[in-house]
C-alpha cells in the first residue's frame, strides 16, 4: 500500500455553504455567462441514512452544481437540522467548506483517516454512491469529502 | 464577445490563508504521502509592484504549492502587513481565500469587472506573470484571482 490516504489525487469538488442558494447561483451565471444551474433538495433520512458525528440526522440541504473542467463547484444551502454544513455555515459564515476526492472502498479508506486520528464527521448515500466528510479543519485547513460511485 | 467574464472556465488554483506554512505543508504531505513542498517568500514590493485596495504595499508572503491534477492547492502565510491574505486570515481565520482562473490581457479583463461592479482588491507581479484578486466574496461567496502569464 502507498502511504497516501488518498490514491486518486485529483480534486474534483468544491464545496461551498451560502444562505441563498438561488441568489449565488444567480451570481455566478451572471459572472460566468452560463445558465442557472436548477438546485435539488437531498433526499430524506431514509434514504441518505445521513449520520453527523455518529447520530443519525434529519438535516437535509439544497445543493447545485457547476462545472469549471475537471472541478465542480458545489453549492450547499443547509436547512436548520445540525449538520457539518450548517455548523461551518454558522460558526465560519458562507464560503468554502470542502474539497472532494473519488475513492474506492469507501469504509476502508474512512478507517485509514481514523487510524491516522481523522474523524469521520458526517457520512450519507445518495443515488449513486455515497460521500463522507473528514475532519481535516485542524490539519489541512478545509474539510475532506471522499465520493464513491456505486459500481455499475 | 461571450458574456462571461472568464473565457477560460477552469479552475486552476485554490489558494488557502494559513498561520504556519511549515506544519500545514506536513499536514499536507503527510495525508497525500507525497514530500512536503518548499515554501519560498515573494519578491519584495520593487519588484512585485503589489498594491492592495489601490495602495503601494509591502506586504509580502510565504508560498507553497501542491498538485492535485488539474488543481493547483497554494499555501499561504501572509506577512504582517495589509493584504487581502492577512485581512481574511484575520477576519475570517485560517481556510479557503481564493480560487483562481487563467486570463489574457488582464488589464481588459479587470476593466470589465469593475464595469460590473466588482473590485480590484490586489495586484502584483511575479517572475513569468501578474495575478488580481478580485473582490467576490458577496456575490461567489469566495475571491476570484486572476492569473496570466507572460507570452513568449
Amino acid at each position: 500500500m502507498d502511504n497516501s490516504l488518498i490514491t486518486n489525487q485529483v480534486i474534483v469538488q468544491i464545496g461551498l455553504v451560502v444562505h441563498d442558494i438561488e441568489a449565488t447561483s444567480q451570481a455566478y451565471a451572471k459572472i460566468f455567462g452560463i445558465e442557472k444551474p436548477k438546485w435539488f433538495l437531498t433526499d430524506p433520512m431514509e434514504q441518505t441514512q445521513c449520520e453527523y458525528k455518529g447520530n443519525p440526522s434529519e438535516a437535509r440541504a439544497k445543493l447545485a452544481f457547476l462545472n469549471f473542467g475537471q472541478v465542480q463547484v458545489e453549492l450547499i444551502e443547509p436547512d436548520g437540522h445540525s449538520s457539518t454544513w450548517r455548523d461551518h455555515l454558522d460558526a465560519h459564515g458562507e464560503g468554502v467548506h470542502h474539497i472532494a476526492f473519488m475513492v474506492e472502498n469507501m469504509g476502508e479508506r474512512v478507517k485509514l483517516f481514523e487510524q491516522r486520528g481523522i474523524s469521520l464527521v458526517q457520512k450519507g448515500e445518495y443515488t449513486g454512491g455515497r460521500y463522507a466528510y473528514l475532519d481535516t479543519s485542524n490539519e489541512l485547513k478545509v474539510i475532506l469529502e471522499l465520493l464513491e460511485k456505486d459500481k455499475k
